[in-house]
């Protein structure tokens, strides 16, 4: 623990020397970070539905000069389904801090994130799945995972539990899941925009719609870049609305144990890391797809549905509506 | 009625006009085609086996300059699953009219097209899900939709109802659904031939097979351009043939509500938008997959097969035959 | 079986002449190899778990110029799940032997194979479907089966039975299958190395794993470069290793009725054939995902969790250890 300590110590003690001497020093995993350095604490709790969900407790964004600026009150002081969303760009580190809430359970709760840098120390499970420790909060007992969003990373990740439940692999299919949004150091994506692939500036991005497909249910939750970013819950199979022509960027993540097809209707995209133009993908547990469209692009305003579109699916109800209004 | 009967009929004048302002007076979404109008007539009916299906009633095209040619006898003037496949180029408009001749029953149905442009009210949803009106057919009141394959739409597309039936998503499973194949205006697709990546020109393939993969059977129809593009229906499970060397484009469409992986014995190809050189790809509800290949090509004639290679489809018969011949 | 055994004398008597003829006189899938011929002969036999499994007898490799090289040492002289790989380069040549040796039963036995040409007689199947041969192996009869990999053929292939029980279509699900892995003329494959996209030489990968997702297991194998390509069954679920920043190809192979997402903790790479940067892949029945990763790249040393991201599939202890080590 006291190792722990020390680790992240000279860490932040290297953001205020510009020749740090990291790169000699450290192993490439713990080199100081290019971009900026997230101070994220959260809590697992229980809902009242019987699901358990992560709450946002603080989030302070530490910028490479030291100054902090404290981002809380972007997230809903609440827990929610899907969790918050956490925005980095190539090259920041992040420090999340995750408490015990679970009421009734000694179980170790944890997080576990996809695509990021982390050590085995930070990887979410058990000590005897990676051999070296409990990587999970205990009650009373927080822990700090160090992600560091190096280059190569950028994309949409998720991160879930790992450890709680039992056999002690992980409650996400109970809601302990949420996004990780590493954007590209560039700052543009490609999109199929007016019919053309062309590469979008994602500070032209006006909302952000997270939706998590598990079993027949979509979850979902807002980012809105026109409100500083804020985030704003929306649970299950939601509405999302948009202006007319906005670029609005979606991010779609499987969870849980079924197969997916999302079909959003009236607009089409590019298939993530490829040319092929769709408006139907296949999303299995955590596959993910992320894309940008304008809003009513060649087809104008309406209450334009997205579903699953798997049969059984759709017909228990997994839709919901993107409403483009001018 | 009256207003989308105007909007019909300003369009329909924009043809003869050289000059037409339709790019200042109308939206994006409703200019002037800079392609041919097709004007096409279906019919959504019953089938002896209990099934639903489309049929072809009437199939003409509009060039640019007003000429009219009729291509009804393209396909068969009987029921058909799949329904009858629509081909448009990017920069063709198609209107299509939907009458309803199922039998005992007064629900509306519906055509839901997908990747092409289209308003909210040609969605084929009801009003309650599109908020503006019921997008469908009723017995005595045919319904016509309007369709712009613009630029940035070529690709292999679904279309299915999605009214009918109780709770009124749509029967797709039952039968009501055919493809809308949008060439690029270049004319020409990507393809693996002779073991090289290369452009082949669409004007060069022989036949297209339309083989929609319901449950634990295949569906197809064959679009033979030696004949003119007559369309030849081939039911379930079907043999296919062709000519050694003859190029040869396939279309994989799911439906339902089974994942599948599709497998074309003895030929590879690319996987769509991507380089990778497959000969088996997962094929989810809607997902598609088009593709030419050279039949035979460094494997000569033979008796090829193609199934589901997810094995108790297989086990169940979910197979058919790709005959080369010399 | 005399005009088999005349077309194979023929092809081998080529091997000698720099100026064959084969380009007039022989089809092109039976042209000369343009780089090695491998002769390989397996056996099917009975497993005391009751699993079927393919078992290497022998393998020589006869170079352009005649030269013969004993490799059968390098696998190991029993029946394996999965079965043997067979590495081949693009330009390479196979001939296949299979005998029979499934004790109790009298039903022919195959190797059905992906992605390699192959003509209609080598396919693998009963002649009821391919309408030319029983193309497999019984009891006192075994079946050679000529592959040729040629340019356009690189990739990660399955093989499998595809005559064994009854109906005939094949045992794959009772532990007949392996992968033929044809490696580029280029020797170089696209991979995401210190977060970039660069081009790896093969020939500096040390290890490669083969994991078959098969249900809910995970079945595997090890080909160890540093013991010059020697293989290392790992059966089910294993542990597999390496040493922090070597070069690790993984291919991974669904088969049988499952779907499933291939997950990697610490570790993510470039989805075949785009610039996809994932983590996490859907695999379905006979599809693939070949990559490169650099073992510990930015995250060091750890027990590294792959898995299955269905989480019932996970919940029934479809996981393994990815072992870095320094």
């Amino acid at each position: 623990m006291i190792k722990r300590l020390l680790a992240k110590r000279s860490v932040v003690w290297c953001f205020g020397l510009m020749a740090c001497l990291a790169g000699s020093l450290l192993p490439a995993y713990a080199a100081a970070p290019q971009g900026e350095t997230h101070l994220i604490t959260m809590k697992a709790v229980n809902l009242p539905s019987g699901q358990l969900a992560y709450q946002m407790l603080a989030y302070k964004i530490k910028s490479k000069d030291g100054e902090i600026r404290d981002v809380t009150d972007r997230y809903e002081q609440v827990p929610t389904v899907p969790g918050p969303t956490i925005i980095l760009t190539e090259g920041d580190v992040a420090e999340v801090t995750l408490e015990h809430g679970i009421k009734g359970s000694k179980l170790p709760v944890s997080i576990h994130v996809h695509g990021v840098h982390y050590k085995i120390e930070d990887d979410g499970t058990i000590k005897a799945m990676n051999k070296k420790v409990d990587s999970a909060a205990f009650p009373g007992k927080p822990y700090t995972y160090h992600w560091e969003a190096a280059p190569g990373t950028a994309g949409t990740w998720p991160y879930h539990d790992h450890t709680f439940g039992n056999p002690r692999l992980g409650s996400e299919d109970k809601g302990l899941y949420g996004a990780v949004i590493v954007n590209p150091k560039s700052g543009k994506v490609p999109a199929l925009i007016d019919g053309k692939i062309v590469d979008v500036n994602l500070s032209d991005v006006k909302r952000e719609f997270v939706l998590w497909m598990h079993e027949t249910t979509f979850w979902g939750a807002e980012i809105n870049h026109l409100l500083d970013g804020r985030q704003i819950p929306l649970w299950s199979n939601p509405t999302v609305g948009a202006r007319l022509g906005e670029l609005i960027r979606f991010h779609v993540i499987g969870i849980g144990t079924a197969f997916h097809t999302f079909h959003l209707h009236g607009h089409r995209w590019l298939e993530q890391g490829t040319k092929n133009v769709v408006d139907a993908v296949n999303i299995g547990p955590i596959s993910r797809q992320s894309f940008v469209v304008k809003a009513g692009e060649g087809v104008g305003p309406g209450a334009w549905q997205y579903h699953c579109h798997v049969l059984q699916h759709m017909q228990s109800g997994m839709m919901g509506v993107f409403r483009v209004v001018e």
